[in-house]
């Protein structure tokens, strides 16, 4: 027997609050006048949205709590039930706790019992990674109907007390670059009509001796008064090696469906800010492609930004279409995309 | 084509330090005379491997230190080169940092590059979560040569200012049941002679509406100084569920061999004492098989554990031989196992 089409059945999203705009972002961290300007010059992204109230530092969502709603939302959308679902993958870099994880918190609330869940512990390539897994379990045929979810909560790493004028510039651009939010979509094998197809995931660890372009730790009971930061960036070697990366994955994924650079109709690309993207996109060279970009608005989610991309791309797609994502994981480098097609009903 | 039958190609381990006895352990925590024989009475556990010092607090071995020790002695057993790798998939509770994942710091160590890569956060059926993986995507054809690596490092999480004789109980049995450790082993499609054939992982989420039996938690910036406790057991949900799970995944198992309880030749049971593995090997109430187990010398080293066990059982199998190992996951319940088979050669 053949491998099964994989379609994506149903996208669906969560936001923590309302947008939070440079403006108000700056007043809460009493930046000088210059930070707005600095932000829409060199970064672009105008608004994010944020679990933790900055006020009081209370975080008022977890990530199972988004996590929940885009999983609920995307079973609706693809009129799947609890039941039906065979397997849950999810991707985050921030669990809510090590133990248990949030895939099986999510799990209990939605409802969803006695199937393998997994939960990948990844940066930027997160949702790659969980569509990759989700995707190849199905076309080994154990698994038909998966929900696959990914999301990031930043709120455990914010720090309200901080002195903003005191910052490190690394440490200044986090605080705008990155958002919270989850996202979600249902995999299905059955045939549905008017569903994209996923014809190829890509994920390729190239870290080898590459330091890390990202550092996150977490605070245990031994270590938790070190009083180090948590947090580590070189802006640099990502600036350098993304586009690079990025261009590589896509033409592996072109190379592998046997298209060609002008039979892409869309481009998802990788979203740390709106200025970096749009030259990435340039770097790419698509000729025909238009861009599915939502960095703007939300900020890097992380985890969960190729479903937010995937929700705007949907609604879009004409029979025919063809889109290609690609992700750039920095931390320790990994370069990752997808292939899907709307393909033309037959008969 | 048929798919391809998965074989063990080698398994390899590493502890940190020496073995730890309860007398040592006592003294360290200045507990009670007590103590040594209360551990000997009621968990059984005689030593531990840590990768802290407890005399000052410092970690002398991280996961990767472990991962990379294990991994490198598997790929040399199976007489593989990093660059014959075609998919590491990593579990563990406890990754050195949130970013970069362990398994990407260890597979840049080990020397492999350009090919995916997989940490899941799981409890102690990581394992066998990693296992299933790797196991399906070898069904599905990608992959033909997997490292699966499975560990714990506690050491973040352990407090040398401690004052034990403030503990609640279930602390005090938290810091003799676990210990550190890493396994390693490396699957592959093609025909080995000798190598036994894993027929079947078993991973099903079980925590529907049950309330965790062990949570782990980690902190970030924010909230690192609230100075609460990051873990917390649930040891009489934990004695009463497991040996029922357990009972439910050997049957599964057997079930989907269309083996009989007198089929098998060997068990690799749950481990999290010597008292507990006991009584659920009793449930389990295999009329042959003998029992495979290594938490009386390791303690608990959770994602890191099948692997101590197959390293004991490997040498032990003669042609003909099956075995199967059972975990439950009781941070949120999940019920797991494999079942391997030494197949008769023909011919």
């Amino acid at each position: 027997m053949a491998a099964p089409q994989i379609h994506i059945g149903s996208v669906a999203t969560a936001l923590p609050g309302p947008p939070i705009g440079n403006a108000e972002l700056g007043a809460f961290f009493n930046a000088s006048g210059m930070f707005e300007e600095w932000v829409d010059t060199f970064i672009g992204t105008r608004t994010r949205h944020l679990s933790v109230d900055l006020e009081t530092g209370e975080a008022r969502f977890t990530l199972a709590d988004l996590a929940e709603e885009a999983g609920r939302a995307a079973l609706k959308n693809a009129g799947v039930a609890p039941e039906d679902v065979d397997l849950v993958v999810m991707g985050t870099s921030m669990p809510d706790q090590l133990l248990p994880t949030t895939v099986n918190v999510v799990a209990d609330r939605l409802g969803i019992e006695g199937v393998p869940s997994f939960q990948l512990q990844s940066g930027c390539t997160g949702a790659m990674q969980a569509l990759d897994i989700a995707h190849q379990l199905m076309v080994a045929g154990r698994h038909r109907t998966v929900l696959v979810i990914g999301g990031d909560v930043c709120a455990k790493h914010v720090d309200v007390n901080l002195d903003f004028t005191k910052l490190a510039p690394d440490e200044m651009v986090n605080t705008v670059l990155f958002g919270d939010g989850a996202g979600a979509a249902v995999l299905t094998a059955e045939p549905v009509a008017g569903a994209p197809v996923l014809h190829r995931v890509l994920v390729r660890f190239v870290g080898r001796g590459r330091p890390p372009g990202q550092i996150v730790e977490w605070f245990g009971m031994g270590d938790r008064h070190e009083n180090r930061s948590a947090l580590h960036e070189d802006f640099k070697a990502i600036e350098e090696h993304v586009p690079v990366l990025g261009a590589e994955a896509l033409e592996e994924l072109l190379d592998g469906q046997g298209w060609q650079p002008d039979d892409v109709d869309y481009l998802m690309p990788p979203q740390l800010s709106v200025r970096m993207t749009d030259r990435i996109v340039r770097h790419l060279a698509l000729p025909r492609a238009q861009e599915v970009s939502c960095v703007g608005d939300t900020g890097n989610t992380a985890n969960a930004l190729p479903f937010f991309q995937l929700e705007l791309l949907l609604p879009r797609l004409v029979p025919g279409d063809r889109a290609v994502a690609v992700a750039i994981e920095s931390s320790k480098w990994i370069k990752s995309g997808f292939v899907l097609e709307k393909v033309r009903e037959h008969g």
